[in-house]
């Protein structure tokens, strides 16, 4: 068993812990009842992690005497819908729980954003506590208080910024992750590297097998990437400016999930944000922002560990550039009609190219997808 | 016409003016694009006040330059659903309007309560303006940011703390509504002499003919009120703690409101309110708060401008006992499960009394309902 590490999240009153660590889903009852004691709770889960993970968690609580009711909802991102968000909603309200009470989002993204969007508008807001399961909750989703849902015109377009309370990372639920699963997780972790830190890109090119293999070097990966977004969000807690830089690779990313149709056989979001970061510096290299030294060393970072990195790694390929330059037009970075892309001096040196003229990414992405053909 | 008052509400960068007065419908295209230039409108309404108002503020923000579209629901409570809301955010997705864009709320506290939760999630909270059309929004749910939709658990249950950027409160469209409809948006601005400025109270009994009858009288009127609910936003805005005093007649006004069906045939909200409030004094006595004169004096002035002041006076009855405890618990400002009332030591002498004895509240309802049979 490795130490469990402590982050904290600086939000003035809304600040909160974030604990990263071994056996915290058998220790939740405990840290709960001390942080918060008398409070009820509710554990938001998906019919997946009921089987996996809820006995555990509904045993530590009750261990503790603390009082909770489960609520399940389906598998993956048909949860992120208004129909879940209403019946959540709904079994919250059911189970007389009040604003000092809190819900447990108990999985990955989809149930923290969904858990933490319900808990956001019910009673205008209850407690929330997040125990992230995927390694692509841990270090990104979980962390920084946006939730919502889908629409049929966008995936996150409905929703609020919302911070947890408490967040409880257990990196023991990641041995139960498949390997690219894993990976799409890393890919967001080696995002925070990319933005501002250079020397912790240094440390995954030379650790990420350990981080692989799991213990102390995985603790440490998470928390460095969990203490580098926390120090973004509190500076810019509603993406007012800097927080746009967490968004790099995710504007060519989301336009690759979409043209996908959202298909996981094909493409997971990770995945996407891993393609998306090296047409980012592509884009940057072509503009004359950086050299290709940096899109190199990337490629090969993320080729090692097992990420795809180019368009025609993705099966069935992303349609026409009519089709992505919709998705990308729809993004909801898109402000007053121009848009805006986090574009890159090198590695660790990210910044918010604001006014990007539309026809320079059009005749990028043609180049891009004459290359699949080629 | 009547000089325009400006009310700031002070709220650090969340602050904003109400501007109340004559001819605000004409002059809003002016007004807004002045303070926000560029920016894309969307006129949320119901079907009633888009005969009455909608064409009027269209022609003045065409004039004004502004690009704006209408989306028209359902008029009356029923529009405060899911439904709704998910109709509502759909169309400002469609129509394209992003997070620097805004949406006005044309109307009552419902389409207030509806527009402002449909901003405060659309892209995780996008411009919002409210122009509320009747007294009751005029004075209390147009300000300080509670917005929301009810659950078949009961009302405003489901929302959002989300603070408009301006809000036109044009005196003018008041002359379109019922005596009635009227009377109940008095019955709120009598509330915040209730709570704490006896002197304000004590203004409006000797100057309410001259509020109904509209000018400068009811400009003052409704400024006072707006300024001190402000003011106790602005040092409570999520309802820590004094805030809660808003809630003066609502525990029981509530209940009644859901002992009545929410016919409003039977029973309107400020109605409910008036009675609520009387009840509050009445219970405030029994308990040894404050003497009678209070209630006698309060009375007096409510039923002199024509509001109801009994449950005698409710037709068709609300039921029993258990019924109406059922509902008091029901309220949300219950707290682990000890019942809080908003109590008075007197005109403009309101507390928040915690740990209310459940039993204290059903022994002094089963003796006013005693009074309606006898």
């Amino acid at each position: 068993m490795t130490d469990t590490r402590t982050v904290a999240v600086t939000l003035g009153e809304r600040s909160y812990d974030i604990l990263i660590g071994s056996q915290l889903l058998e220790q939740a009852g405990e840290e709960i009842s001390r942080r918060f004691p008398g409070s009820k709770i509710a554990i938001v889960t998906d019919t997946n992690l009921a089987d996996l993970h809820l006995p555990t968690l509904e045993q530590s609580l009750a261990r503790a005497g603390v009082t909770s009711t489960s609520i399940i909802v389906a598998a993956g991102e048909v949860s992120k819908s208004f129909v879940s968000l209403q019946t959540v909603v709904d079994q919250l309200l059911t189970a007389k729980l009040e604003r000092g009470d809190f819900c447990i989002a108990l999985g990955g993204g989809v149930i923290g954003d969904l858990t933490g969007f319900a808990a956001a508008i019910t009673r205008r807001g209850m407690g929330f506590i997040q125990m992230p399961t995927s390694l692509l909750a841990q270090v990104d989703s979980s962390v920084g208080g946006k939730t919502g849902i889908n629409s049929h015109h966008g995936k996150n377009l409905v929703g609020a910024f919302y911070q947890p309370s408490l967040v409880l990372a257990d990196i023991d639920t990641l041995d139960t992750l498949s390997q690219r699963e894993f990976c799409a997780g890393y890919a967001e972790m080696v995002k925070y590297g990319l933005i501002n830190q250079p020397d912790f890109f240094e440390w995954l090119e030379g650790n990420w097998k350990q981080v692989f293999a799991g213990g102390a070097a995985r603790v440490q990966a998470i928390a460095r990437a969990c203490r580098s977004k926390a120090q973004v969000v509190a500076r810019d807690e509603r993406e007012a400016g800097e927080r746009a830089l967490l968004n790099l690779g995710h504007t060519f990313g989301h336009a690759l999930e979409a043209a996908t149709g959202y298909d996981n056989t094909r493409l997971v979001h990770g995945e996407g944000v891993a393609i998306g970061m090296v047409l980012a510096y592509e884009f940057s290299h072509r503009l004359g922002l950086c050299n290709d030294n940096s899109a190199t060393r990337l490629v090969a970072h993320l080729q090692a560990v097992g990420l795809p990195t180019s368009l025609a790694q993705i099966p069935g390929g992303v349609g026409d550039i009519e089709g992505l330059m919709h998705h990308i037009a729809q993004d909801k970075k898109v402000n007053r009609g121009t848009l805006t892309f986090i574009l890159v001096h090198g590695l660790g040196q990210a910044l918010i190219a604001r006014d990007i003229a539309a026809g320079d990414v059009r005749s990028f992405l043609i180049d891009k997808l004459g290359q699949i053909k080629s």
